[in-house]
């Protein structure tokens, strides 16, 4: 479980490291643009805490870092590693893109291909950082993972002066936590998900994290088979609230943020404003509300 | 002629208009995401100071506003004319891609396609502006519009602190006048133009306003025939400094903005990031430089 002092840790480890991402007030909307985050996401800030806060405990291991993930975790971690001058392996399927294998190794990553679903990856990422004693770097099911996400929040509140209501798309939750963490008693957090791939949704009707189906556009990005253990308890602890989304209205909330705002997000990220849009979510008449634009690793080809 | 002063007016008239832009810090570098304004890019500001200094004056004419574009200002007047409850007729020679004209309809105005060049259409507008009693909005070369378009250097110098140097792309020049007066005494403005579409750099040479070539991947934005009389004027006085880039760079620069930063701009506001990338400006150790992202009216399909 983490809370707010975690996260203001977090800040402290990783403020020199991560861009202060900019706001763009709408009116009473703030859209928080995390996207232009180092890598595209604001899976930067969760991979520096997490590596930083390792080495200041027993120093980084010589094995590096290793990561599971052929998205935007990956790529964070790879940064990260970079950055920090340590070596990392990220494990990916058999099946990955051959665009975000390169992507990983501009980075300086080697990169494993195993298996043939993501579950293969993970477990012989697992299975090597145990035996090479290097840091395991989880998307999201870890404190440090979710409290550097969490930093952003701490952004937020600075530059809006704090909000009654954060919009966040979800996948594992790790962002969804470190918000929530961030701001407990203060704001309401409510988490978006495509009704594809629902996991957070299904943990809340099963009163636990279970598998949930994992398909639609929005699957690389907010695709996590099962919501984190540690995402879950700190969102049940501070009543995170549920809102489903069609693919659909996720395609469009995605095309209104460039049509109208000139912004290029990721299908995840718009099911955050997809909420708003669709009127899943409808603010009060007064209510302050922001959406985190939380990823931009999308092409843009379709937008034309 | 304008001066600070102009462009503070100009702010109090239009604040509640447009969007207060946000900025993103790259250490000592910092771009201002005006493409992110009203209508996709910084012409909304000058707009907006253009109908509502008329307005204050004489009134809002019956017969509305009237501009000659088929790009940003076209957009930006048509937009701010609906805003302010005017009607808004808009020239653009017969040649306008169907897109830009469903556009303009998608705003409301009334799009009349005369003659075969810009020149034509701008003739056909002035002339129906003084039989119909109309307000003209020129593209720059008009104070108001001057001094709207600098409004954004204000918030720039509240967001910073204040930076040495300010990198913006120029084509008619109403913003870099607007931003040269704006921050005359305060920071270096240096105007960046692609080698094929060169009117400030053939302005300074010629030691006037001259015709200069036309064409190249920016012509759209930055493709004015002559850069205007009080923009020439302004940045005279201002000592504004003249940079050319290539198409070549300019293409690239456009591309690094996505791929390093995801963020999408037309190619004319990558004329000026192109400057620092090439070292065609090289800033010295600790100068703080600002580069404006002046407008994202593009195509973003070819950035996949």
């Amino acid at each position: 479980m983490i809370s707010r002092g975690d996260v203001e840790a977090a800040r402290t480890r990783i403020d020199s490291r991560v861009l202060r991402t900019p706001v763009l007030r709408l009116d009473r909307l703030w859209l928080k643009l995390e996207q232009l985050q180092h890598t595209g996401s604001f899976k930067a800030r969760g991979a520096f805490n997490r590596v930083l806060a390792a080495a200041e405990t027993d120093g980084l291991p010589e094995a590096g870092v290793i990561a599971a993930s052929g998205g935007n975790a990956g790529l964070a971690f790879a940064y990260a590693a970079r950055e920090l001058g340590a070596r990392a392996e990220v494990f990916v399927p058999e099946t990955a893109p051959p665009v975000k294998v390169a992507r990983l190794r501009a980075l300086g990553a080697a990169v494993r291909q195993v298996g043939r679903e993501y579950a293969e990856a993970y477990e012989a990422a697992t299975k090597r950082a145990a035996d090479t004693g290097a840091l395991f770097g989880h998307p999201y099911d870890q404190p440090e993972v979710c409290a550097g996400q969490g930093t952003l929040a701490l952004e937020l509140e600075e530059q809006t002066g704090g909000v009654e209501t954060v919009l966040v798309s979800v996948g594992g939750g790790g962002l969804m936590a470190g918000i929530a963490a961030a701001l407990e008693g203060r704001s309401r957090v409510v988490a978006v998900e495509p009704e594809a791939c629902p996991s957070f949704h299904a943990a809340l009707e099963a009163g636990r994290p279970v598998d949930a189906p994992v398909s639609g556009v929005a699957a690389d990005s907010l695709g996590a088979r099962r919501v984190g253990d540690i995402p879950y308890a700190v969102a049940r602890r501070t009543a995170v609230e549920s809102i489903l989304v069609s693919d659909a209205d996720v395609i469009a909330a995605r095309r209104a943020l460039w049509q109208d705002h000139h912004i290029v997000v990721e299908h995840g990220t718009a099911a955050a404003y997809a909420a708003l849009l669709t009127g899943a979510y409808t603010p009060s008449t007064d209510e302050t509300v922001a959406v985190i634009c939380c990823g931009a690793n999308t092409d843009p080809a379709d937008l034309a």
